[in-house]
């Protein structure tokens, strides 16, 4: 069998590391089968240049013809233009990517200091909540205006990005469990567990619908039997994430809450530039770097491509191709352990392309 | 004239950090007005003993009587309970508090780790978003429900929470200029800066709208010619926050990005259990500690009752009684610096009264 991977590099340094993790991709040989890779098209730039920020065709060869896709990143305008909607936010509905599976996990890299032990995997819905993007304004008579936002919330998409949060816990409590027969060290010994983030001391109904439909997956099984059940209200979480991350496993959130403490998460590993993630739905995964477009950098090759490899991993492992995915992540591992091919957000000198040759070379 | 303050304790520690305030405010002597404390019912606890969360005679005497106001904290369900509605948001609401002013610094407290200096105001919107709790639900034929929320945003409410913010950068610049001529050490040498947080990119009708008016009051007027304006989407809010908190002064935000930023800003801190407020409207201001209500740790003496302290100078100090609310801060931030009197929190053994007691010895 052969592979096909779209590719859609994207705005800003989108299009400095996807091509990082193609160079990757391709290093690994025989390992997985003869992969393809797609260029496709999509962002602010492409709405700039043709009109469409998701061109329709970008879609339809994602849907008849790819196994997968790897996303860059993209800019956006902070002011409304007509015609222009986000990109991302529109793939992930058009594919039913439902869950944005994001690991963030503090790495050793030397005379960096990392203020906590921290292995969570953020488990963000996808689909719903504020990024329907159902919007209205009106204009009162006296000119002033008044905005709404409709934010949704169904039983159906919380109960199956719960389900995934304890499939997820249920993997990585078996995962270091292998580990700890194996001889190797795992700081966490606990059984696993999965936080649910929400606001439902304000948001009862909407909240509310999420917190029951994400305990009823657990309830109406024995399957999560030995998966602890935890909530935190979504500003306690950030700041208990900053507190004490080293006590959190899984946690599922609803889209917007799931987006920010994400990013949260990621200033604790020490850079947005090591946090991958993958856009998963039933029928298709996309991986994509947590971080944004960073346009004050592009251009400059010292985007750090670690997160856009590991999205690669990601994505790797959710094909099937664990092995080669594993060694990926041993790679960059290895190469942040070193401390010698760092980029400027982890403090160091060296640009994308010297980071992706180290990466190659521990291969 | 003489001062009348409605004392609303509401539920858990509440109940134990409000007379801590009140016994400092009782020390200040003639320094204030001879001040009556006027105690009120509201939270959970009234709910189930008399069926309102919110007693209207609360609200009454507040409106009536009170020319100010200190807040406990409140617990809440986390499921929908009938008849029950947060008393704080309604307060905000019946009040017209549309503004959530904290102010979060670093203090220096002996061998605390202190992550980075950090010391700046957070402006949060407190009368709209989805703070509004208009939600709706729906069964489906099938069973599966959906629910929605309103998001409100107007342009009324955002001009006015971004005037207060360029008011709160333009006096907080004034004091600093006045510190550094009298010859004290002042870290932050830039200009007034306020940081619109919002997430345009893709609420880009109610959040654009956010973002405009609160632009529209610093490009209207020359007043504000001497502060800088910028930008923050809320998760890169969150992440930067964490990794450069130092370069922040004043940060306004919607609602429930408030809500977020702040706690999180608490954490940079080291403990919610410093971290004071007020919600201030143009005739009413309600001093709040951040913190909630923590029941873990309710009736034990323990809770720190320096943010509810602190509260009480920031409403003193709105009231007009700056020095005195000076006097309550300096004998604060001695307590924190000897480090001799310390709740858990801050990895001190000291009680709730322990450290009230330390307080006012200082004053
Ligand atoms: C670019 C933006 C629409 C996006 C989001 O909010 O989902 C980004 O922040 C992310 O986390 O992937
Ligand atoms: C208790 C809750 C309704 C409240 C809020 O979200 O406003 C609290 O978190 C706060 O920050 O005052």
């Amino acid at each position: 069998t052969a592979l096909k991977l779209g590719m859609i590099p994207a705005d800003g340094i989108g299009k400095e590391v996807l091509p990082a993790a193609q160079r990757v991709l391709e290093a690994l040989g025989s390992s997985i089968p003869k992969t393809t890779f797609i260029p496709l098209q999509a962002g602010w730039e492409e709405f700039n240049r043709n009109g469409k920020a998701l061109p329709d065709e970008t879609v339809k060869i994602l849907k008849e013809e790819c196994d997968g896709a790897m996303f860059g990143s993209v800019s956006s305008p902070s002011h409304k233009v007509a015609g222009y909607s986000s990109p991302i936010v529109a793939l992930r509905k058009h594919l039913d990517l439902y869950a944005n599976v994001r690991p963030v996990s503090s790495v050793s890299i030397p005379n960096q200091k990392s203020y906590h032990q921290c292995d969570m995997v953020i488990v963000r819905e996808n689909t719903e909540c504020l990024y329907i993007k159902k919007e209205e304004i009106s204009t009162n008579p006296d000119g002033s205006k008044k905005a709404i936002a409709y934010r949704q919330i169904t039983s159906n998409a919380s109960s199956r990005i719960g389900k995934m949060a304890f499939e997820i816990a249920l993997r990585r409590g078996a995962e270091r469990e292998a580990a700890r027969k194996a001889g190797k060290e795992v700081w966490w010994n606990g059984e696993p567990k999965v936080t649910i983030v929400h606001k439902s001391n304000v948001l009862s109904v909407t909240d509310g619908l999420f917190r029951e439909s994400v305990r009823a997956v657990k309830e109406g099984t024995d399957r999560y039997n030995g998966v602890k059940m935890e909530e935190q209200l979504v500003d306690s979480m950030v700041y208990r994430m900053f507190r004490e991350p080293e006590i959190f496993d899984v946690a599922v959130a609803p889209n917007l809450y799931g987006d920010i403490i994400s990013d949260g998460a990621a200033a604790l590993v020490g850079s947005l530039g090591l946090v991958p993630s993958i856009n998963a739905g039933d029928d298709f995964v996309m991986g994509e770097p947590v971080h944004g477009s960073a346009p004050d950098i592009e251009g400059q090759n010292i985007a750090n491509p670690i997160a856009s490899i590991r999205s690669a991993a990601l994505l790797l492992s959710s094909l099937g191709y664990v092995e080669p995915a594993s060694r990926i992540n041993a790679a960059v591992d290895t190469v942040l352990a070193e401390g010698e091919y760092l980029t400027p957000d982890l403090g160091g000198k060296s640009s994308t392309t010297d980071v992706t040759d180290a990466v190659l070379k521990r291969l």
